[in-house]
């Protein structure tokens, strides 16, 4: 049996579907992810220009904007088991040049910026919070890398119950195997899984 | 250039090691889990019988074990987005046949036992103080699926800052295209991927 | 200067206000902390009977319910330094006589029941996510004890951005003193101050 | 019935005790809260020269020493409920001059600088994660104020099962009134009440 009629048959892979207030959740399009020299290549670049498009959609309706950046202290003093599978990590700091948010995609006042050190946009941060404070029901996820960080938030994010969709190409991966697989993975279990041109469709309906 | 390759040459893929006080984390091998008519099939039951040696060795050593459970209220009260992707996990209520550890390996007195709703075994249960509260510095997890509650696990188990091992074959899924996936990307990122044999050989010179 | 002038000069004190999705929250009302003999006493069974006459409203007008119970494992596996501090507090157990949620306070279908071995009704329990899934926005707090799992469960509360009212008249401590205080610190930074009368009113106003 | 006859009979008030790695966590000694002009007054000054004291013998002795400062974004995007309650809590910004942590206790490399918007240290934050990645036990807690900040974060240091002290002239608030009941309730049912000279003595033997 292929591996997705064993989903199907289990009674994975329905939709979660769309709620009437989304937000938006961009994970890590810093300069060092999307750098091929540093942690960046594959469709990491394609998926920024397609966040780009979806933002503004997301800014004309209103909805809720979060970043997210790896940032560690200056120091040193917060690198953990993290940073010893992933070495370097540990350098990007706050005014890093790397650790920076694209230009295409700079936040303005009112959207929130989160540090994590950790692979995802939840753990341990105030962004589960913030999303509630504003009556969130339903996170949209783009972002880098697929296999990597936004795996980790989209897990998250179905775990504090918002209803969880994932931009397949407003999300990027260094290598395009680990990309695909965690699209497999994250649709049959953790997000529906739309375009950004689809999305842009649903934001206009519900807001 | 190779996947593989492309991690190596960002940094990726080193090991987080083995430290003085691990403890064994058995995600998910309930019932269910384990039956190919529910959640089962693939290798998981090779992973079972794989984990039932470690464990013995575990206990041998004095070893903090814990053990996870989906369970679910009776009433579907907790229900959640996870139960709309994936339909009928509400069904693994605290008395259900299918939301029982299987009976080789059924924990005893001083073992902990974490219920949970969400993929991960960390995510909003005690597990990560308990371990805290015995020192652990090492996680190994073994459990089910590879894919899913085992993944979500590991990279919580990172987030908290504890060095991971994955037992490569104490692990297993109802598909092994997700399996090897999966495994892939803890290696890389992660946890440090060794058979249950190297385990048992690295706890009896750790502890 | 007086305490609460203090405050005030200081700009505390002053109203977060009520929303339009409240919830109610029940904080370990479980036969031990009624009895005196074990954890009750004070004005607890006042607080109680208030409580029912709020849950009475809360029902009709369909807000979301949540009760705690203070449940340890039957073998003490997850006993940890609170139980250091207070001791026998490992004895609340599933089955406990002293565990149970009071009969005049019995939850309905539907309703959550947290269980919890920490002060706190939020800390690493499911509770936040399963009001964010339901669009709260504002928890309204009764229970026991004041000075104790309530205090604790407010701070919580405020932090994961829900709007806090605690209902004077609903909570309940074994000694008055620690309730007159913690009543003063909760009202000045947490929570704003009101009696179940008072709440009943504005529930009706805002469903 | 005196209350802490009531306590003491109800089984509440035994010692923690003190484990074999302790380290420091210095809550909120930033300019702002030892101002009386800001958040300041009461003894919150004489605590800041006892920590001083404290802090000498911890770096001698090798402890880990976390502080916390409260950080909210310039834009104040991530400003929530508690700055309704606590009116100008937002104006303390990362480069704000009363959101710096005193000179007297000025960092140094290596030690953990936690910022946060919530009362609690441990409130969403990599705090617990740290600590128990440096193999932590014991969490001794100076700070203020006592009935704010100090109280959640020896609330949730205990839930995280960290074995908790107290540092009783190392702690200060603005009004003494809440400082006193807050000391009473933490000693009952928390942590371990000490002043700073009977914890070196403790530092001195358990390193």
């Amino acid at each position: 049996m292929r591996d997705a009629d064993i989903y199907t048959q289990q009674g994975f892979g329905h939709s979660s579907g769309f709620g009437a207030r989304p937000a938006l959740l961009i994970v890590d399009f810093v300069v060092g992810f999307t750098d091929p020299a540093i942690y960046g290549g594959g469709n990491i670049l394609d998926a920024v220009a397609n966040t780009r498009e979806l933002l503004a959609v997301a800014r004309e309706r209103g909805l809720p904007v979060a970043y997210t950046r790896v940032v560690y202290a200056d120091d040193g003093a917060d690198a953990g088991v993290f940073c010893q599978k992933a070495k370097g990590l540990e350098r990007l700091t706050e005014h890093a040049p790397a650790s920076q948010i694209v230009a295409a995609l700079a936040p303005r006042a009112g959207e929130l910026i989160v540090r994590k050190t950790q692979p995802s946009a939840f753990f341990n941060t105030m962004l589960a919070p913030w999303l509630s404070g504003k009556g969130v029901d339903t996170v949209i996820v783009t972002g880098c890398t697929t296999s990597g960080c936004v795996r980790a938030s989209v897990v998250d994010s179905l775990s504090h119950n918002f209803r969880t969709v994932v931009a397949t190409d407003g999300v990027g991966d260094r290598a395009l195997g680990p990309h695909e697989a965690n699209l497999f993975d994250m649709g049959q279990k953790y997000a529906d899984l739309m375009t950004c041109a689809e999305i842009a469709v649903r934001i206009r309906q519900a807001v």
